[in-house]
This record gives structure tokens, C-alpha cells and sequence, in this order.
């Protein structure tokens, strides 16, 4: 038997509205860059979905060149932008915010959440520091929702951080790779269009979330960004073919189907959090969405390795491990079931 | 009738084959990043047909962040890449290179060339000029093989500027986003073993022939761009499900594909270029491969736009203007002798 | 006898009047980073002296480092700079621009100047440019007065200059490394104040004209250059002891010192113009101000060297060379006639 | 009575050495950029008070501008700096060194200062960890001596540190900007001699050590750093009258001074630490050099304003603030008791 796939959520294709558009098209000869009829229909699905007719939806491939391009984009020469110390761009990106010449400004995350009152404490500390012109000044915000934890921001702590990002005059950025695990969560209740509301940009998951790869990044007043289709291009991110990007938006926000498309990725996930703790594992951290973090005894992971891929996180003590498992669009509910069954016996 | 797809050669979607088996493959579950057994035989086969069994091969998704990630760290910070004055990175690439931190130094280009003794005399007056310590230092050479006119090296100019390159202790770079067009010419007299052997690094190019997206950079000696995987990261240019190059390239250099796929360009180029000259249309460059440049009267070009999407290149004088049609791997013979036929009534 | 100093009008110390205030003021204990009143003072004479009191006015080390800030701070990150093709940032500041991020648009000179006609025909055809969101934009102007060839703009030329910059928005700068020897030449109708009305930020040399060190950017509308301070920091060019900075330029503009400084270096170079000509030598380029351009002999160059030191420029053909001499503030008329006297015996 | 001047070791010009050599040598006509014979001298100089025959030498203008050169120079693109979370460049360089694209990787501080096993933690973890080519990888440890803090590494801990650093191939490099304050300190071990065998680079600091400006900077190595002096130009931080640097170092190391010219600092600020905890204040920090760190109630911080100049450091709960004095090369033993006895009465 081959191994289940919960090593990441990034292990499969796409879905197959997509694969069957990509064939259906594949001659139909469309124009470069995303100046095509199809990223046009997408863009227009997107702010219905957001209920933001005038934001600007830009198509890129991957999140780390998005947030590199958004971040360069928004922050002027002397600022820097503020994240959870765990956030992805202060600690998974190779150096790519730096790279474009800015500080990341870490704050101590809370299973990897920052609170309104940190980013309120940091400025005015800051603001009032007799030398803080000779230091890096905060030019905007960076979350994730979910987080790297699987967490999520609540509408209200989400509201609470875009009062205080207009309060200082940083534009809120967010982080979606996983956006449609959010959506598909009972326990979110921050809708695309609060995001549209709260936030000055954010882009909705692509790769993570059904798409072969890509993210759209939605900025809901687009004069926020001027001149950002050749930054996107000097990024080295603009895609040739953008109608591909174009295609695979169009399906996954044909419909609804991006608000569906994560829900058998939270149940196989519950299945696997009610099924570890069965088995008298630990839950890592609680996080509601596709993301399960386990704390193991080491001696139990060549049973699990066994039966599935899984992610290291980090050492817990001499003894034990925690590890991650990544539930997606693609998982099969009953792949929880078998993962659960094949550690019970 | 629509309108036929001349205007630029990304037009179209993949190779049949590439599409059926993203299908046949898309539930089987890979690990991320290229770190995939399908990007191990795609890298495999890359290196076979180049005759270089110790080459590095990395997979990117588009030509401008392949260029700029090689020049990145190819180059010392004192450093910047010679290049045609009219190469793609010289002028059409939003300032990558500049963004990364590096000067283009253009040499001035005859059909989008340059020779090995403009690349001698440049490095011999820079090296004796007794300021040179106040200026930018070349570091490395970076052609286009097709050149942005469709011309082609031949394998002599290539080995002498290779000459000149080692001779200066120069890395050669060569930017192969046509490459199929070079292959697929019977003008062409170098071959992809010849490229690993006279280049430091090149890429072939998989966008524009066949691919959905993506480019197969080939390092010959791999020593030479150590921690190339993280670089790419930085760049924001690391596909996270890597196996779609992996499938792509697998199969392009699956039994030769690649190397024949861009003839049926070639024979419609060759029937546009003897069909405008017939029609008494002058072309204006002497270019033999995908790219067909006219010059038509003004007054033409309203005939044209009725049979086929083009590409403006530049008005040439008060009365007419050079114009700019390409042909892929998805042109049909046919279509150029409709595109004629349709001018000649 | 030890050699004359005609190899660059950096060559010497500061003027006296400078060296006595540095010693009397030695133990006044200023605060740090230009925050003292020595520096207000020196920012108001220059004010003045610019007729523009409401004129930011910042203090910074050396050319190279101004230039720099100032340019990195004006253009945004899909910006480049226009700049003569001879100019100091195109060719002779070791990629300083391009460090920073930015391309160089380099436009042909003639006698080290370019023109507003040039100026506008490069932005016209660039903005015609179908592809032109794949290309550098330009965003501002930055020329040198005197220019490297030590020639001058005439105030029509500036003012023509400005129209055009002005129509397309691009801020325009002026490097006055050497503007002290614009001022002192009879030559020149450019005014501080005719400075101040036409460009948006150019900068008063210091470290040729008289002071040890330094250079003193003047930009008439301060908003144009927010957090500067900040961006000089960033820079690594703002001086810790930024009084000192203060002090030269306090004095260097207190009775009109700076516009007299220049006088006996284009005396001298006058002195020198007149004697190579009637020893049958060809002046290279028509330059009026501090800096002489000979083409002579290669077989002359010996006894040249004999008496003083100077500058190779360039190769002239297989029997000559261009040499250049620079006077200086330093500089004693004698000194001229001297170096004459020597050539003709 | 005007003000004592405990705001900074930065608010006095020069040793009078320094100003009578500037206005000795005022018109001997040096070349430009460091190339003079006095640079020669004071590089022989130093290299000797080294005891390091082989060292680089390079003079440059500031601080800030000395580390963006060095980190960037020494760094791979791939790589970041270690460094104290406290330390100038992770907070007070307004972003330099990511302005140069690169992470500063800090570690938690213990007054000021990092220890060898941090260090070694740090990188056992980060090699390990499989998603380490997605990180920034550690290339270089920047440490200042004395710290932020005015305290001192010994000889014991800094050779622990250079150890851990040859182990994992990391380059240190030591800012000395205090230097001097250090080497006249009796608690300090550390010599020129152990820098110069310890670390790869390491800077004597002029600016605040009895220069009016500038930073000597030694590469024991000096094939660690090729082309460096393009770098300085490149950064904007090559002076063009480089012997005035030259002057100030050979007057400084002349006979020892430097080495000397700290300790009427040491000494003024041990008679102001043990005045204020007669005082009945508490001394905020353990520092033994010429940096004094007090608590105050905020109540007696008017009286110490009457008196003297001072910085705030930071607050202290509700009723007391920190404040720095620091004492200099200028600084008269005097002063120091006049300042105790002003706040006694």
C-alpha cells in the first residue's frame, strides 16, 4: 500500500474543473500577461465574492513571490513591516523581505497570532523614541489567516488590528495560502468580504486550495499599488501565460467552490484531532483547521511513518516530537479514518 | 472566423502530452519543491541529451526570474553582465537585473548580436583604464540563443565568445527561452551538447515551446552556484509542487520531443517569410527562425489585423512600420498559408 | 622642486578661515548628526544665498553618497534615472545606482551635456511604447553642472531642461560637485537662485571648492524628500559629528566666499587654455571653467610629467593623448604661468 | 555656566595632534582616495600596533557605513549576520544592513553581550533543521567592543566565540567604535594583537576615539574582502581626500596615543559611577568603561539637566528613567567631580 498523503497540503494537482478547462482551452490562443478575457471573468468573480466591485485582483504564482512583490510594493525605503515572529516572512523565506532591502519587525506571536495591543505598544514606543530616526519605522502589518499554526484571527481581533493599522497609517496585509481552509471552518467567522473590508491587501490561496498553483492578490483600493503589473514584472513574477492563472481562479470562484472546496479538509482533519486524542496522543497547539499538530513519543513515529507522510515541526523534550499533519481539498475523509485505524491496532 | 494566433509564440496552452499526463497524475501525491522522483528523471534526461552527466538542472517557472537568479549569483557584488544593447535584459525586464542590485553593461548589437572581439575590447579597455577600480567590473556575458530578432549563433561565434569568456575568467550565460526554434532550424549549427560545453550556464526554454510554463536551467559545472535552491527561494521563484516541471520537462525530452517540436514552427515561419517577399513586402531582419519581422506600408496593416493577432516592433520611417509574427509548436502549417492567402486576395 | 598639483582639484586641505574654526571651536561640545546650531546657521546663509527660504538644506560627506541618496530617495522602484551617458552615476561611481536598485538611462552626450529636445523625445517614445510596463520608466533627471568635461549649461538650456522635466514629472537634480567653478566662470548665467527655481533638488560642492569634505543638498520643496534624515542614516552617510559639516559650509557661505572661491582656479585654467594653444597644443573639448583638456603628443607627455601631476583622459589616436589638468581654489595663478614657462623652455 | 557634555563620547572635534597636522599639511597636495604615503604610514602603524604585518587597512568615514560595507562584502546572498538583539545594527542603523539585503539573525543579549554556546546553539539547531535551505543561513557574527553597553568581552569569551566561529566557517567581525575606552580600561584583556588573531575584521573606531571622523578598518586576511575598494566606492563611502583620514590614524597611533588617549575617560566615568552610588542612585548596568548607565528617580532629573548634557536610555517602571552619561577622550577628570558635586549640594 502507498503512503497517505498528509505530509503537506500541496501534494496534489488540481482540481479537475481545472484540469478539463486547461484542456478544453488549450488552443484557444489567448493574450500574455494576464491581460486576457478569462484572469477579466476571474477578476470580476473575485470582488463579487469579496463584495468589493472596485478592488484591483492581481494573479501570481506563488506566495512567496506575492508577499515579496506586495510588501515591496507598499513599504517606502525607511520602513519595515511588522509580523508574528513565526510569520513566514520573518522566518521561511529565504531572506526574500530583506532581499528587496526591508527590515522584517517581529513581534512575539501567541500560537502564531499577534494582538491589536502589540502592534498599538510597538508604534507608540517607537514614535516616542527620541532616536527613532535612526531606526526602521513600521510601514505595515503581515499576517496569516490561518497562521502557520492553523489558527485564526476572529473577526473581532481581525478588527481590532485594522483599527489600529489605520490608527498608525500602516496598510494590513494577509497572508491567505490557506484562505479556503479558513472559510471552510466552523470556527472561522471572518468572511472574504470582511478581509476586503479590514485589510489594504491580501491574497486568496491558490496552490494550497485546489489550484495547480497561483494566488490572487485582491487590493480593494487599487491606487494603493500604482504602476504594480511592472513590479510584478521587475519581481520576476509575472507569469507569460497569465490566462492559466486566469482559468484556474475562474473555477474556483465559479459557483462557490472556493468556499467549498476546504471542507473535506476539515473534516479529515477532526477526524485526525478526535482520533489522536483517542489514541492519547497530545494535541500540539488547537488549531481548528487543516492542520493537525501532534505531540508524539518518538518511539511511536515509525508506526505512523509506516502508514503515512507527515511533517517534522519541532523536539518536544528528550522524548518527544511534534509533528504536522496537513489535511487538503484532495483528501479522501475516509484517509483519516485509515490513518486512525492503522495506528489503533 | 477568429483571428489567427500570430502575435507572439505563448499563445497556447502545452503539448497534448503534457496536459494527459498532469491528468493521469494528479491524486499521485508528491513531495514539494522539485525534490520529486519526476523532476529526478526529467533532470536525467535533460542531462543526457545535453551530453553533460554531471550537470545541475533546476526547474523555474518564467524566463526573467530564471535570468534573474542566475545573474544574481553568478555576479560579485563589484560586478555587472555584458549584453547586447538590445538584450531582454537589457531593456525589456522592468530592471530585474538593476532591482537585484546589478548593472547591465550593453554592448551595441547587429541583429541582436554581439562578437567575441566587442566582448575582448571592452574587457582589455576596462582593465587598462586606471580608474577602473571606480567602475562597474563585467562578471559575466548573458545572449540570447535565438536572439530577440530570431537570429543565431553559430557554433563558431559561440566558441570564440566562449573563448573570450574563459579568457577573462567570465561566466557565459545563455538565455534559451526559444531554444526549440534554434533546434528545430536547419540554419543551426549548435547543439544543446554544445552549449553545456562552451556555456557556464543556459537555459532551455519551456514557456514559449510547449510547456505550459517553466524553464530548465542547466549548470553544467554545479560547484558554480552553491546554494542555488535557496536562492531561487529568495527570488520568490520556487514552485512548491515542483512536479509540474518535473512532467513538463519529462516529457519534452521524452524520445527527442523537444528537439523536434518547434519544426511545424519553422515551416510556417519559412512560408510566411517566401509569402511576404512574393507579396512584395521587404522582411527587415534576416531571421531565421520562429520570429518573422516585415516591413509593411502603413496602409497594409489594416488587411492584415482582419486575418491575425501581431506584434508592433517599430515604425521605419513616416510611411511604414516593422511588424512582428511568430510562430510555435502550436502553428499549424496551414495557418501561415491562410494568413498569406488571405493578404495576397 | 615638488611637482604642481594639477591632478584633480581635490588635492588640498580646506580654505584657512575653515581650519581656524575647526581649532577655536574644538571643545564647544556640539550634539551629534547635524542637529546643532552651527549647521542651522550654515543651512540659513545657504538659503539665502539660493534666495529660497523655505529650501530643505542637508549636509552629507561626499558626491557619490549624495547622489546616491538622493536618487534612491526620488525614484520608486519602477523608476530609473536619465543621466548624460558620460555622467559621474552612469559610468564612474562602481555601480552605486544600480546598488540601490535602479537603472541608469543614459542618454548620448555631447561635451558632456544633453538636451531638452532628448530628454523629451526618449519619454514621448517610451510612453508610445506598447510594451512599456515591461520597461524602466524614467523618473527623474540628473545632470552635473560643470559636467565632467567642464562645460556649462546656459540658463535657456537649464530652463528648457526644466520645462521638459516638468511636463513629464520627473523631478530634476543637479550634482554641483564643482559648482563653485561654474559660479567664479564669466562664462556661466546659471545663478544659485536660477538652481533653486529649476531643479527640484541639486547639491553645493564642498569637498573640491574649499572644504575638507563635503556637500550640501539643497531641495527648494522639502516634501519632496520625506524621512531623509533617515534615508541618509540608512545611506550610511550621515555624520556623526555633523557640526563639522556645518562649520565648512557656515563659513564657505558667509560673505559669498563660495562665489568668489573659484575665481583664481579659472584664472589659472585660463592662464593654461591660453599657454597650451600658443605652444601649438589642441585644447581636446571647449571647456571654460577649472578643468583643461590637451590632446598632446605622446612624445610631450614626459616633460609634463616632469613639473606636475595630471590626469591621462583617454588615448586620441595612436600619437596622442588627452590629458587633463584641474586649478583649483588652491590653486596660485603662478602656478599656471609656471607650468607654462616649463613646457615652453 | 554653560553645560558639562555627558551627552555623548561624539561632541568634541579632534586631538589637537590631529588639528595642527590638518593645518601643517594643508597644502602639501595629496592623490586622491587613500592612496597617499601618510594612509601608508598609518596603515604601517596599526598594522604593527597589531602585530599583524599582513593586515588590510581601510579608512573609512563612520560606523554605520563601515559595518554595511563589511557585512556586505563578507555575506553571501544566501547568508545573514549574527548578531546581540542590542547590537547597533540590528536597531540603530535605520535599517543598513537589510537596506543591503540582508537578515540580521539576533540572538538574546546579556548586557549588551552573546556567548560562544549561543552562537553554537544557534547554528546546531539551524543545520539541523530540515527546512534549513528555506532559512536564512548564518554567514558571519558582528559583535561591538565594548557593547552598546559599555561592557567588554574578555579574552576568555571572545576566544570561545572565535572558536565556535572557525567551526562553522562564520567570519567575525568586531565593532570597535569605543575602542580606545576599552584598551584604557583596567578590566579589558582583550588587545589589538588578540582582535587581530581572533576575528576576520574588526574596526578601531576614530570617530569617537579622538578623530574628528573615521573608522580604520583591519582584515588580518586580506584576501577575505577582494575588491574592497570598489565596495567603499560602491557604498558611497570612499573619501576622496583620503589622506585626512590618514592624517587623523597616524597621528593616533603615533607613539601609542591611541592606546592612551581613553583614559581620562575611564577615569571620569569611575569617579561618576562611584559619585552617584554615594548618591544613593543605582548604577543601571555593570559597565566598566566610559559609558555610565544610571537609574534616576524622574523627580531628580531636572537638577541633572541643569548641569549636564546626558542621553535617556529608557524608562524604568513608573517613577524612574535610565539615563547614559558618557565621558571622552575630551572629557577633563574635573568635569566629572563637578558634575557629582553640582548634584550633591
Amino acid at each position: 500500500m502507498s503512503k497517505l498523503h498528509f505530509a503537506s497540503d500541496y501534494q496534489e494537482g488540481a482540481h479537475p474543473a481545472i484540469l478539463k478547462r486547461l484542456a478544453d482551452t488549450n488552443y484557444d490562443g489567448y493574450p500574455g500577461y494576464g491581460t486576457d478575457p478569462v484572469c477579466g471573468s476571474a477578476r470580476e468573480r473575485i470582488r463579487e465574492a469579496c463584495a468589493c466591485p472596485g478592488a484591483g485582483v492581481h494573479f501570481l504564482v506563488g506566495g512567496t513571490q506575492t508577499n515579496a512583490a506586495v510588501i515591496g510594493a507598499l513599504l517606502k525605503r525607511w520602513q519595515g513591516v511588522i509580523a508574528p515572529d513565526t510569520g513566514h516572512i520573518a522566518s521561511h523565506e529565504a531572506g526574500a523581505i530583506e532581499h528587496g532591502g526591508h527590515k522584517v519587525l517581529p513581534l512575539p506571536q501567541t500560537l502564531g497570532k499577534i494582538r491589536a495591543d502589540q502592534i498599538r505598544d510597538y508604534c507608540r514606543l517607537l514614535f516616542e523614541d527620541g532616536n527613532r530616526d535612526h531606526m526602521v519605522m513600521p510601514g505595515m502589518v503581515c499576517l496569516a489567516h490561518p497562521t502557520e499554526y492553523g489558527t485564526l484571527y476572529s473577526l473581532e481581533e481581525m478588527t481590532a488590528i485594522s483599527r489600529v493599522c489605520r490608527e498608525y497609517g500602516l496598510p494590513l496585509y494577509v497572508d491567505g495560502a490557506r484562505l479556503a481552509y479558513a472559510l471552510a471552518c466552523p470556527a472561522n467567522d471572518l468572511t472574504l468580504a470582511d478581509l476586503a473590508r479590514l485589510c489594504d491587501a491580501f491574497y486568496i490561496g491558490g496552490t494550497k486550495c485546489g489550484a495547480l498553483f497561483g494566488e490572487a492578490l485582491v487590493v480593494p483600493d487599487p491606487s494603493l499599488l500604482p504602476h504594480f503589473f511592472t513590479l510584478i514584472k521587475q519581481e520576476g513574477a509575472l507569469l507569460a501565460k497569465g490566462w492559466l492563472l486566469g482559468i484556474q481562479f475562474d473555477e474556483l470562484f465559479r459557483d462557490g467552490l472556493y468556499e467549498r472546496i476546504g471542507r473535506g479538509a476539515i473534516e479529515a482533519a477532526d477526524i485526525l484531532r478526535k482520533g489522536f486524542e483517542d489514541l492519547g496522543a497530545e494535541l500540539a497547539f488547537d488549531s481548528p483547521t487543516n492542520q493537525v499538530f501532534v505531540r508524539m513519543r518518538n518511539e511511536d513515529l515509525k508506526a505512523l511513518e509506516e502508514v503515512t507522510e507527515y511533517s517534522f515541526w519541532e523536539k518536544s523534550g528528550e522524548d518527544h516530537t511534534i509533528i504536522r499533519l496537513a489535511s487538503s481539498w484532495a483528501t479522501r475523509p475516509e484517509d483519516a479514518g485509515t490513518l486512525i485505524r492503522a495506528l489503533s491496532s
